[in-house]
């Protein structure tokens, strides 16, 4: 049996839930949860914002652990090694995506905490191909935000090749900010922090960032026209995109990780005049979370966070939902 | 002294025009006006629609005649060269855009019909570093829609690494589409033409396209999802951009070529998820015309054009205007 956290209904507190998880498949791995991290697709999916949650649900997709199974098939992982679990939980591998590297975007992706039980929880199962060995040396309590929001930040630079030359920008330092401007000044980049608060100002400077923009202030935005190669937004309000589009360089690109609902309302004739690009990305490929894995551990980019035990799952939720999280939250055993 | 057509004001006839263009400067070239294509940004310049229009207005940005005169440190091009000249009269040459070959990005680049005299004319000048020689064999009367229109819907190609692999798709049959159909069709991709009229899917299979989807019919474009590596729009009114973007594999781009004055409303969820871009881009620099020039050449790649008189242009016009050009419209003397 596997004891976990669930939430029964939309919305719901979370509860002790025990659920057998039948024979091990041959291609699939059990992992002993020591750490998970808490996302904010945790909460999304908890109160069934994308139309895809199935109940009893166990949250939990930024997992760090120990093998303590293996199928019958899988020789590329052993018993003890310390692993990771991420959004996904399995790949297709035989769609063009996947036979191109890109197994995030393969369309029948199995994911960690849809149609099935995540990671909030003393065990996990996932397919082989979808748990990648932590590096030596590399911290496992804040291990676990590195496979969701660590990745997500780090994507980016490998998919639109940001180059150390590159001026880079980052909108929002919270859970995936704080990551992000570490990696950024790792990667080389002059970085400049966008953020509505004076209190995050010397935090985002002391995290990687060389410069701060007050994002509350449209004439310091205005001013900055024609200074980044991309920026990354992480936040999930709607801001002036088009005064960001400005402040971009020619063949700029405002990039999202953060889903905003609203539509972004973007002037045709301000992508046009300088050939620039709007994009958005989620997750990475197994093969860039082993790359981020490798570079964070290399340039000491570790996620700050914050630590409940399991059975305060419930108060951890609200700390998240309270915007006061500084800057990811770790549950462990 | 030089003989244009002009608009004394704004939206205005055009109507004979001299004035004397001093002496030529020592980088600058005079050509011999032997046709000049009419392009709707002509039409938008006349009526002031940018608000940046100075009149007498002399339209013309799609040249194509001879040089009869070099300025003294002209060394690149002489006297009876075979020659054309698009939206661009002049570069810097010294910004980060010039230097690293995307001229015709540079902010301070000089605009063949803005603050100065276009082309429909028996004469135009330009700095040697803006015009380009046409390849031997190139069809002169009908090159000079390459100059803008072709480069225009060829730059994206250069620009975004498109692949003869590549499924594209062209929105709008008009006198960009055309172009594009035929060079992504000798690019070596699949080419599919999205269109309104049933009158233009024909034309579009004749011109390259091997599938056509009917534009109107939105329940077509949905079974498309997933299809495209890039579509490029050339329409200036605003569709469900949303369903296109559905229409584009993952890592697909939505291109614009057409400037819609409407916002585009796109949802950052469908960025995001198959990790898509949109982008825009105007004209190109002149190794990029150089490119295209050549490949046009090889491909036999030609603008589909109606001719008018230079003392009809007024004719012409209202021609363009009436949205009935099949595709674009040359003036010859």
């Amino acid at each position: 049996m596997i004891k976990a956290y669930a939430a029964k209904e939309q919305g719901g507190k979370l509860e002790p839930f025990e659920y057998d998880p039948g024979e091990l498949s041959a291609t699939q791995v059990e992992i002993a949860v020591e750490y998970c991290g808490i996302c904010h697709s945790d909460l999304s999916m908890l109160n069934n914002d994308w139309d895809m949650t199935s109940y009893p649900f166990v949250p939990g997709h930024e997992v760090a652990g120990s093998i303590i199974q293996v199928g019958a098939d899988v020789t590329t992982l052993k018993v003890g090694d310390a692993v990771g679990l991420g959004w996904h939980s399995g790949y297709c591998e035989v769609c063009s995506s996947c036979e191109s590297g890109d197994k995030n975007l393969c369309a029948t992706a199995e994911s960690t905490i849809v149609g099935r039980h995540g990671g909030f929880a003393d065990k996990v199962r996932a397919n082989f191909d979808s748990v990648v060995k932590l590096p030596e040396g590399l911290d496992m309590e804040s291990a676990g935000p590195l496979f969701c929001g660590g990745v997500t930040v780090f994507n980016p630079l490998v998919q639109y090749d940001v180059k150390a030359t590159d001026k880079v920008a980052v909108i929002g330092i919270g859970g995936l900010g704080h990551i992000a401007l570490q990696f950024l000044n790792a990667w080389g980049c002059e970085v400049t922090a966008f953020t509505s608060s004076e209190s995050k100002k010397s935090a985002a400077l002391a995290m990687g960032a060389h410069h701060t923009i007050n994002s509350q202030d449209e004439a310091e935005i205005t001013a900055a026209a024609g200074s980044f190669d991309i920026i990354l937004s992480t936040v999930n309000v709607k801001l002036d995109w088009n005064l960001y589009l400005q402040a971009l360089k020619p063949k700029g690109r405002l990039h999202f990780l953060g889903a905003t609902l609203e539509p972004l309302d973007i002037g045709v004739f301000g992508l046009i005049m300088g050939q620039k690009s709007i994009s958005g990305t989620a997750v990475g490929s197994p093969s860039t979370i082993e790359k981020m894995l490798d570079f964070a551990n290399q340039h000491k980019v570790k996620p700050i966070i914050e630590k409940f035990k399991f059975d305060q799952v419930n108060e951890a939720l609200d700390h998240l939902k309270s915007g006061k999280a500084k800057y990811r939250i770790v549950l462990e055993h």
